[in-house]
């Protein structure tokens, strides 16, 4: 495990995200700039292990990345920037919206299920299944006893896909609301940032309180051997980029895949291709 | 349209694939190290289309990357360098491998249609229907009228989603048989390749006229205006990355999209973000 995943690690047990800075950088002591290159760096070793697991299909693996964050926090950063560093056939993004008729007629597992990479590839969820105990919380979406019911039906799910063959990583991008406001007042000044932005994002910022209650609560409760959080410093988008990418450097390290060997004769074929009758 | 777009152009009527040298640099007269760096120098262009698109999702457009061509003529790469160069989350890929039993029980285009990308990204389709009318018709695989039958099909098929909103981009990734044998020998000789091996490839690599002749019909008998094919020459991998980010690039910019245009009031949100009550 690197430091990065070390420093991101949350203990066991109740959560207070006011105690982690929003603007902190552990395990990292470089620069914007050195940290950019850093991330870069990891380029080769990330899109070799992405390969790997790709040719180890057949043994079940995957990796799923689940970015959780409030608006502006950067899950589109991190794909762009660190999913990115792998070949796009090789990963599977989900961006959930809002429900839709159908999706809102099952469990609220259903899509999620659907949405799963297949085995040799890296999953990723821009948002989650976590906003259904997150805004659902906050927004009261369901009924508090529907809202208790989904933390252990999380916990029963995410375990079932790791015994099954996949590694989880799921990040949750802490970002300070001053910061944030920061990032919407950026997106007014821009008219090419225009389409991102909803009046709406106000309003849920005025329950800035609320949803650091529902993520402390849902962190807490679904913070599981199986699938642990991580909670990543996002103030600075460098930083969480590059710390992005080592827990993705991690958890393809830790799969510890061999490239398959041949399951033929490797001598035999060369001959056949040397023998061949001209083709043309 | 770029000077890469009128070089691969298929003009209508008879194809002879003979006639195209799969080590020709149409339209660019750089070596190999030019044309990476030319790549890399798309990538902000590209990224930024991609973004427009995206943002443009309500408009109902999208782009479909079709890329079609025999064992080693690199696909993958196409996907790794020139796709690679936009956000993931842009980016819908889908790997067509032999059917599955419930497609086979459907038409041929029903997998197809269920793989398209939804408004906004761009779909990119590594091997496709073609190959019903390629291995399809090589191998036998249906009744000769059933194969008749599919060019037409895809003809209205693609006629339909090119008319509901997509730009087709229809790639023939055209490799010679010299240099297929050079690659198939260099998997061999790297054990770390062996896992993209199959003795099969010497099988279908024995039936090369008889897949070029496929080719030939096929590109004929779909080369549509609505959805128009390109011989990309394959032999040089930095040349088919480069003419294929060229035509990405076309298409994209083709779109014309701008920015949407913020539907509320913008200066009402920035004084509403500085009026707000602290937020903590």
């Amino acid at each position: 495990m690197s430091s990065f995943a070390d420093a991101h690690a949350l203990a066991p047990g109740p959560v207070d995200l006011t105690a982690i800075d929003p603007a902190a950088t552990p395990a990292y002591d470089g620069k914007k700039g050195d940290a950019e290159a850093a991330l870069e760096e990891l380029g080769p070793e990330l899109a070799d292990l992405q390969e790997r697991l790709y040719a180890n299909k057949d043994s079940g693996r995957s990796v799923l990345l689940v970015l959780q964050g409030m608006d502006t926090s950067g899950k589109g950063g991190v794909l762009e920037h660190t999913v990115g560093l792998v070949s796009p056939a090789g990963v599977k993004v989900t961006s959930f919206k809002a429900p839709t008729d159908e999706e809102r007629a099952h469990d609220f597992l259903w899509r999620i299920e659907k949405a799963l990479a297949p085995a040799g590839l890296i999953g990723v969820f821009d948002r989650s299944h976590y906003e259904d105990v997150l805004i659902g919380r906050v927004r009261e979406l369901a009924p508090s006893e529907e809202i208790e019911r989904r933390y252990g039906a999380i916990n029963e799910f995410e375990q079932r896909i790791a015994d099954a063959g996949t590694t989880i990583v799921k990040c949750m991008l802490h970002i300070s609301a001053a910061e944030q406001k920061e990032r919407l007042l950026a997106r007014l000044d821009d008219p090419t940032k225009h389409w991102k932005y909803n009046p709406g994002d106000i309003d849920e910022r005025a329950r800035w309180a609320a949803y650091r209650e529902a993520y402390e609560i849902a962190l807490e409760r679904t913070n599981t051997e199986a699938a642990p959080w991580h909670v990543i410093p996002s103030d600075h988008k460098w930083y969480r980029n590059l710390a992005i990418g080592h827990l993705l450097l991690d958890a393809l390290r830790g799969l510890d895949l061999s490239w398959p060997t041949a399951d033929f004769d490797v001598e035999h074929e060369k001959q056949r291709l040397r023998d061949e009758v001209p083709v043309q």
